[in-house]
């Protein structure tokens, strides 16, 4: 329940600090802020400010600075999940149990929106405005440029034409062909595994961790994506509906490739556990301090929505 | 001719670099990276870049730094161009005489062409990547991380939920309704003059212009938005398809207020002759060292395209 605790202290003040990040329901114009606040509070788990922020623990009780670096990866993390709703994209209708942004706004709001999230995680990055905002202080001073500018290149490497995005292409171009498995963990390294990567090597740089421990981390969080993936397709399968806020089936509706469909649940699950297995050890080093992030970890790889 | 040697000079070397910087059309997976050079090497004036290199010129030859920077410029309102022609958008099918990106790439990857462009706008300011690229040596070398961070807040402003994209809200919003001229000078400043105004004073950082010089280049460059805006309205009406790539009478069409449907051809052309002449008086004390941030004025006042 101590973890339990700290997590939700923890998912308290990012929704805090998103809210305070956002531009207001009421300010002028109207439409799009509420589509973006409507995306950005639409329960997601926040997993990746979680992770990110647990991994700044590891090396230093200072992560209140880590909070505005929290909030970048959640407004990036929508804005790709409410794109890929689109029509022209996955076209969904729900997601979470909730219309999704393009039923509810219209398409062109939709996108905008999304681009609009984009754009503000990179101005919050860079520390330069909102002076007065008590979640943004520690960051605003606390963090030294140089290391705005490498978080800035872990965000924009992470969710950009070789990361996200590319995933995002070659599961559209995957759609409905038969795909190796070679291709398969190269699409979920970049849809799924990029930006959670650039999440943990984020929080380490928060804390100014060590050349070594950040190899170390980087490796934890590719395997933690790598499960991650797997455990979405796994709940695509045998998930229970009402938990989730969406239809189970999608993807074999869509006749998508995934771990499942090429090697049976079975087989998913243990690979899954193998998975989790392997990013432990990454954590090993680390001992007791390492102990929330392994609770994180677990959650990850065994959660149910 | 001297000013047109100059201008050929710098927009073939922001060609290059866009070309350096975006990734090569063959690698994988090629479709987006077709997508998003298509898009950028569709013919655009390159009038930001040259704003931006202009303005850094002002007060230091060491203007080779600024080239990352104008890059990024053309990247972000490259990917405005691409969003903006959207079906779900002004539903546009030809740009510069050539089909836009949706009608050649289909709609899914005109999307994600625009959000890769601009996130590769923020990789390339952030200074951290291609790091052998030698059109991205002076600026990772010898821009200060303080004043990286700086650029990146005026890009993320400019093109942000405050700035162009609420423009473009607005715009969609104000489609077939009467708008108050007051309202259709606000929607211009952002939909349009914000990002020119990102592109002088972003050129005015990169050559540490003084305090007092900024807040002059900066009502300059308000004023030249707002112009750039008027004679883009004045084309549509007067303007010589062949020249300008594209159907003329949109506006009209679409019920789109502007300056010209509002004050007619006679009365738009006195105002934007007259932000013609402030936009010089701002220019006045720099003397001749602005005689070709002059003739890019006039071009953009008078360009027939």
């Amino acid at each position: 329940m101590h973890f339990t605790r700290l997590w939700e202290e923890i998912t308290d003040l990012v929704d805090r600090a998103l809210d305070s990040f956002l531009p207001g329901a009421e300010e002028f114009p109207r439409t799009i802020h509420e589509a973006m606040r409507y995306s950005v509070f639409a329960g997601g788990k926040r997993i990746r400010p979680l992770l990110l922020i647990l991994t700044t623990k590891l090396f230093s009780e200072e992560w209140r600075r880590s909070l505005p670096v929290a909030c970048a990866l959640e407004l990036i993390h929508t804005y790709s999940l409410i794109h890929d709703d689109l029509p022209a994209m996955d076209n969904d209708d729900y997601r979470r149990g909730k219309p999704t942004a393009h039923r509810l706004f219209g398409e062109a709001m939709a996108i905008l929106a999304g681009d609009a999230l984009l754009t503000l995680a990179f101005a919050l990055l860079c520390g330069q405005e909102d002076q007065n905002n008590e979640y943004y202080t520690a960051y605003r001073r606390e963090v030294p440029p140089a290391v705005k500018l490498q978080i800035i290149g872990e965000m924009a490497g992470a969710s950009g034409v070789r990361g996200m995005i590319a995933g995002q292409v070659l599961d559209l171009e995957a759609e409905g062909q038969t795909v190796a498995v070679e291709m398969l963990n190269d699409i979920n390294a970049r849809k799924t595994g990029a930006l959670i990567v650039a999440a943990v090597r984020s929080g380490a740089l928060l804390g100014e961790a060590p050349a070594g421990e950040m190899q170390l981390l980087s490796d934890y969080a590719s395997l933690l994506g790598r499960g991650f993936q797997i455990v979405d397709d796994l709940l695509d399968v045998e998930g229970n509906e009402k938990k989730m806020g969406k239809q189970k089936g999608m993807d074999k509706k869509r006749n998508k490739a995934t771990v499942v469909s090429l090697y049976g649940v079975a087989e998913a699950k243990k690979l899954r556990d193998n998975l989790y297995a392997e990013a432990l050890a990454e954590l090993f080093p680390f001992g007791k301090k390492a102990d929330a992030l392994r609770k994180l970890t677990r959650f990850v790889f065994y959660r149910d929505y």
